[in-house]
C-alpha cells in the first residue's frame, strides 16, 4: 500500500514506532501492536504499529528512530505492508507457558530486544514470565552470553581484572569508592562501572561524581585504568549490555527484578573481570532476607561465574540498617572520603577491607584483610583514590568539607529514653529521596544513632539536610510520619514480633523495595 | 516546574502520554514511565512519562488525549510535577506474586484500566500474571462486575433476554445467524453482539455485515429487537465492557486470554441476558481439547453465571473440523443464507439447532430442539432473519447468488485416493486469510470434501477464492504447502499418533492459536 510518510519530528524513546489511522490500518488487515514493514527507496524499516482515529488518511505517521533508520528527511511516499511478527515472540510465548528456552532462542530474543523489534508490551511479559516462573542456570548463562555479545566489551589486554559489585539495597552503601583504590593501590587492575540511583537516594556513580566525572566513554576508561590500576565510573553510557538497559526500563514501573544475576554479571564479563567478590547485604530491610536465601544465591553467582569463565566468590554482609552515618550523593562521598583518609565509621571501613581481603585472596594474596587494612592506615588507598580523581578530571586535593552539603538543614529527636531496635532501609531511603537525593547532591541524612545505641529523649537522632527549604520540611515530616529508627526501653515487652498476614513473606525470588 | 506545552496534534492511541526532554525528566526527579501531573488553568491531568532524548527543553510534549484532557488548544506554559503512581500498581504486583485479588482491589485496577491510568507495560504484566497464575471464581466474578459497572448497559425493561455465545476458534462457524432469527421467530427477545475477526478468518460481524449494517448504536438497537425481537450486531463500539476491548490490544500480540469468562459474560450481563447458552466447541485443533477440560470450563462459565445472576447452560460441540463448507465473510453469509432457506451445510444445521433448543429449553419449552427445528422448516426463521436485516439497514430480498464472492477462484485436488482424517481448523483459517479475509468480504474457501468423506485422487476437495489475483496464488501456494485435509488409505498403516515432545502439551488455561 502506497501511502505519504508523515515525519513527526519526535523520538519514541528509542523505540521503532509508526501511526496509521484506522481506516488505513484495517484496509492494511493490519492492528495496533502489529509489525509493518516500510520500504523508501532501497532502504526497509520494520515499526511497530499504533493505531489512532483521526489520523490523516492515505499517510503513515514515523517517528525519528524510523524515519532516521529509512533515511529520511522530508515528507514522500513510502511503500507499507504487513510484516510478521519477528521469531523471538513465539519463545516469549513459550516462556510464559514455562517451557525452558535454548540458547539460541535466547540469543534471538536478546538481539530483537536490542534491536528495539519487540513492544513494552512483549518485553513487559517476557520479565514478568521469568520472574513468575524463575530461570534455570542454562537460561541464565545464556543471557548473560547473549547480553555479552549484543553489547561492547573492554579488553585491556592483561590478566588478573578484578572486580566488586554489591547487589544493593542498603542505603549509604559507599563500600566501593574505598575497595576500589585499595585494590588499585596493592597493583591489581579493578576497572570498576557503577550505576546511578534508580530507585534509590544515591548510586555509586552519583556518589562519585561529587568527587569527579563519571560520564567516561570506553576509550576514556583505558588512560585512566593504565595509569592508576582503577577507575570509578558510570557503567550507563558503556553499552556493555545494552538489552539490561532496556530491561531496566521495563523492570522499574513494576518493581521486579527477575534478571539481576545476568544483569550484573554480563557487566562484568563485558569489562573483561577474571575475579569478583559480589557483596549480598542480607536480614530485615535487606533484597535477600536470611542468611539461607543468601546462601542459595550466592550459589548461583558462583556457578554462573564458573559457566563464564571468572572466578566469583561473596560476601554475606549485614544488611539490617544503611552503611554508615551519610546517605545522600555529597553527603556519602564526603563520608568516603572521611573513612579513606582514617575518619570514618567503623562499618564502612570493616565492609570495605572484608570485600577487598576476599578479592585480594582470591589472587592470590594470604591475609587479605590484613593487606586491605594496610592500605588504608598506611594512607596508600588515599593517595590512589586521589590520583584516581586527578585521572578522571577532578580536584586530587579535594578535601571532605570542600563538598558542598545543602544548606537547609533539620534535626529529629528521640521521643524516649531507649535503645535503637530497628532503622528502616526504605524508610531512610524514603526521607533522603524526599529531600532532594539523589537530584540535589547536597540532599540527604546523616544518621546520628545506629542499631544497639543507647539514646535519651530530646537527643538528635537524624540530621536531614536539603538544597531547598520546601523539600527540607517535606523531608521533615515524613520523618517524624515514618520514625524510621525504632526505639523502645524494654525489648522484652516486644515478644509478639510479627502479626500475619501484616507483613509479606519474601520468597527467593524478592520484589524490589520501593 | 512550569514547562512550555507543545501540542503534539498527534493521538497516542488513547493513552495519556507526555514527553520530556533527558534534561527536564532528570531535573524534575522523574523516569520513563514515571507519572507527571500537569496544570493548566483550573485543569489538571496526569500522563505517563516518555523520554526522549533531543526533545526541545524547557517543554513538555502532549498528545491529543492529554491536551484534550486540559482544554488545550494552543501552545503555553504548564505547571508539571512528578505524580504518584495509582495505587491499582499495587494490585497489578500482589497478582505478579500470586496474591489473590479482593473486589475493590479489582475495582481499583479495572477503573484504571478504563480511565487509561496504566500504562502497556503495566498492562501487560497483569495479563501476564492473569493467564500464569488462573484466576479464583471470586476474582472472575469481581471482574466481570467490575467490567460491568465501568461501561455502557442495555436495558430492554423486559424478561427474559436470551443469548448465545461461543468461545470461538472454529472457522466457518456461522451459527448466530441461524439461532437469533430461530429464537426470535418463537417469541423470545435476543439481542445478539458479536465480534468482528481479530486473528480469524471472519468473526459473526464480519459475516453479518455481508448481509446488511452491523455498526449500530445502543440506541438504535433498541428499536430493531423491539420490532423483531433480535438483532445481529457489532458489539465492539457499544462500551458494552470497554476494559475488555483495551485488554484485548494487549492480549493480541501476546495471544493469551486469560480473561475468557470475564470477557464473554460482562458483555452478556451488559446486554442485560438473563439466559445464556454458551458454546464450547471441543476437540483437536479447537481452544478445548477433550471433554474433561469442556467440562470444567461450562462448570466456571455456570457458575458464573449464577454469581451473576444469569441462567447459563453450555453445548460442548464437535471442534476438529471447520463448521459447514464456507470460511470467509460473503462466503459465510451465503451459506447461512442458503441454510436458513434450507439447502444448507447438515452441520452447521443440526448444531443451529440443538444450541436453539438448549436455549428455548431454558426458558420453559419442551422439545427445543424440536421447535427450532420446525422455525427453520416453516421458514419463519428466514422470514425472521429477513425482518432484522430490513431493520438493521439491509436489503431483505437479498439471495444467496447476491452475495458477492471473490472472482479469483483455484481448486486443490486430492492427490491420493483417501479417507479424509483430519482437517486442520488452524491451516484452513490461514489459507483464508491469506486469500484476503476478513479484509477482502469476497475472500475465502470451500470445503468440498469433510471428516470421514472417501475422495478419489484428482478430486476437487478445496475451492479458494479471492478478489486479487496475488493473494489467490499465495493462497493456493499455502494450501499446497499445508495439506490442511489429511489423507490416509490405510489408517491401520497410522497407528503412531504423536511424537513427544514434538506436538505441545495443552493445559486448561489455553493460548489461542495464531
Amino acid at each position: 500500500m502506497n501511502l505519504r510518510a508523515r515525519l513527526l519530528n519526535i523520538q519514541a524513546g528509542g523505540k521503532n514506532i509508526a501511526i496509521l489511522d484506522d481506516a488505513d490500518a484495517s484496509s492494511l488487515g493490519v492492528h495496533s501492536s502489529d509489525r509493518v514493514k516500510i520500504n523508501y527507496q532501497d532502504k526497509c524499516a520494520v515499526a511497530i504499529l499504533n493505531v489512532a482515529a483521526n489520523f490523516p488518511s492515505h499517510s503513515i505517521g514515523l517517528y525519528e528512530e524510523t524515519s532516521r533508520k529509512l533515511g529520511m528527511t522530508a515528507e514522500d511516499a513510502v511503500e507499507v505492508e504487513a510484516a510478521t511478527p519477528p521469531e523471538s515472540i513465539s519463545y516469549i510465548q513459550a516462556k510464559i507457558r514455562n517451557e525452558r528456552l535454548r540458547e539460541n532462542e535466547i540469543m534471538s530474543v536478546i538481539r530483537d530486544v536490542v534491536e528495539r523489534r519487540l513492544s513494552d508490551i512483549e518485553l513487559s511479559a517476557f520479565l514478568t514470565a521469568l520472574y513468575i516462573h524463575g530461570l534455570s542456570m542454562d537460561e541464565i548463562e545464556a543471557l548473560s552470553k547473549a547480553m555479552v555479545k549484543t553489547g561492547s566489551s573492554l579488553s585491556l589486554g592483561k590478566k588478573p581484572i578484578l572486580d566488586k559489585h554489591s547487589i544493593g539495597g542498603i542505603p549509604g552503601d559507599k563500600t566501593s569508592i574505598l575497595v576500589v583504590p585499595i585494590i588499585a593501590a596493592v597493583g591489581f587492575t579493578i576497572p570498576k562501572t557503577s550505576s546511578r540511583a534508580v530507585t534509590s537516594p544515591a548510586g555509586t556513580a552519583d556518589r562519585v561524581e561529587s568527587l569527579c566525572p563519571v560520564n567516561l566513554s570506553l576509550e576514556e576508561i583505558r588512560p585512566v585504568v593504565e595509569k592508576t590500576n582503577g577507575c570509578l565510573v558510570w557503567g550507563g553510557a558503556l553499552d556493555l549490555a545494552p538489552a539490561d538497559d532496556l530491561f531496566i526500563q521495563i523492570e522499574y514501573p513494576l518493581a521486579i527484578d527477575p534478571m539481576l544475576l545476568p544483569s550484573i554479571m554480563s557487566k562484568k564479563k563485558a569489562i573483561g573481570a577474571t575475579h569478583v567478590v559480589l557483596d549480598i547485604p542480607t536480614g530485615r530491610g535487606a533484597k535477600i532476607k536470611t542468611m539461607g536465601e543468601a546462601g542459595a544465591l550466592a550459589a548461583d553467582f558462583i556457578d554462573l561465574g564458573k559457566r563464564l569463565d571468572m572466578n566469583v566468590q561473596c560476601g554475606v554482609t549485614f544488611g539490617e540498617q544503611p552503611l554508615g552515618n551519610a546517605v545522600g550523593p555529597a553527603l556519602e562521598a564526603k563520608e568516603a572520603l572521611s573513612t579513606i583518609m582514617g575518619n570514618g565509621p567503623v562499618d564502612v571501613r570493616e565492609k570495605a577491607i572484608s570485600l577487598a581481603g576476599i578479592l585480594l585472596e582470591m589472587v592470590g594474596k594470604e591475609n587479605g584483610k590484613q593487606i586491605a587494612e594496610e592500605m588504608l592506615k598506611s594512607g596508600k588507598a588515599e593517595k590512589k583514590l586521589r590520583e584516581i580523581i586527578d585521572a578522571q578530571g577532578g580536584n586530587p586535593r579535594v578535601k571532605p568539607d570542600d563538598l558542598a552539603i545543602g544548606k537547609e538543614r533539620a534535626s529529629v529527636e528521640a521521643d524516649e529514653d531507649g535503645l535503637i531496635l530497628y532503622i528502616s532501609n526504605e524508610d531512610i531511603a524514603k526521607i533522603a529521596k524526599q529531600a532532594g537525593a539523589p537530584k540535589d547532591k547536597g540532599a540527604g541524612l546523616l544518621l546520628r544513632a545506629k542499631l544497639g545505641d543507647r539514646v535519651k529523649k530530646g537527643q538528635i537522632i537524624l540530621d536531614i539536610f536539603a538544597e531547598r527549604s520546601t523539600k527540607l520540611e517535606s523531608a521533615l515530616l515524613l520523618a517524624n510520619k515514618l520514625k524510621p529508627l525504632g526505639l523502645s526501653k524494654k525489648p522484652e515487652d516486644r515478644m509478639l514480633m510479627e502479626r500475619i498476614p501484616t507483613v509479606a513473606v519474601h520468597k527467593k525470588t524478592f520484589i524490589l523495595e520501593r
